[in-house]
């Protein structure tokens, strides 16, 4: 499974791209879209949402990590973030990923092991977890951790559906007929 | 000079394209997207996105309005709201138009006199100015405002630009050497 993880924001985009194969996280790629400051904000929200489709386009990840957005910001800080985020999510879509949402606090525990880690811990857990030579950047190592999140979910979620199955099986009528040899 | 107006929202965007020519408003076309109500946001995202490039390909306008936000809204909303128009804004700029932002007091005193009017008061003025058989849906009518807004702003902004041109020239050397004769 491939993940890709997105933490959006207007002046900087951090993305990360993992692999989890059988447990094992593999780093794929990561960076930050930088839109030109200067530029119109249409035109930094259209470099946003081709940068995101090109990500799309070079790693093909079967789904996209984001972070809920808990509005203890300003309203205008929500706009503003709103804005980038909508362009990432409909770019993803565009991709034909589905998105999925984790809360922040979840992210940071499914890499630290806090729910109220810091940026430099959540950096330095990513670096290890990867293998990466040195944590990468602040905006990257939170894509990165919301991708570790999914890729742990995913395969958490697929024990467990692998396990409900087993249980299943053993309510089937096959193993009754065991049972009466 | 063709402008599309945008009425940005996540559940229905309006939009409007209108003509101006020589002062004169024709009325070219108006509907509202509305994205299927049970996909996920990122889906109904990538609809709004799709929908605005779609009639930036049909229309072909020259500039589009919108309105400024003004975050009275709880950040919640302006979140919701921001969503949509970051889509919006970065399909705009993807057709190749610039995007100009209007107070939406500017807009009501625009085409009602007023910028105070309501939202029937708009409806009603936006058909008459455009010469409908009825007056448009909330969502297209505050498009259509905002797009004969910039019309009337575009054709004031040539004017006024076309005066100082004039009043330009008679500072030009080739005035100096006129009045040294």
């Amino acid at each position: 499974m491939r993940v890709l993880g997105i933490d959006p924001g207007s002046a900087a985009m951090g993305f990360g791209v993992v692999d989890s194969e059988g447990g094992k996280l593999i780093h794929v790629a990561h960076g930050t879209l930088r839109p030109p400051r200067n530029s119109p904000l249409a035109a930094r929200l259209n470099y946003l949402h081709d940068g995101v489709a090109k990500i799309m386009g070079d790693y093909a990840p079967d789904a996209a990590a984001v972070e809920q957005v808990f509005v203890s910001v300003s309203p205008r800080s929500a706009l503003v973030l709103g804005q980038a985020r909508g362009v990432a999510l409909a770019a993803v879509n565009a991709g034909g990923a589905p998105v999925v949402e984790y809360a922040p606090s979840r992210i940071k525990q499914a890499v630290t092991g806090s729910g109220r880690a810091g940026k430099r811990q959540v950096q330095n857990m990513v670096r290890r977890l990867l293998d990466l030579d040195r944590p990468p950047p602040s905006d990257a190592a939170d894509a990165l951790a919301a991708a570790i999140c999914h890729a742990h979910a995913g395969r958490l979620g697929a024990l467990a559906l692998e396990a409900s199955s087993r249980s299943g099986r053993s309510r089937r009528p096959v193993l009754r007929v065991r049972r009466t040899r």
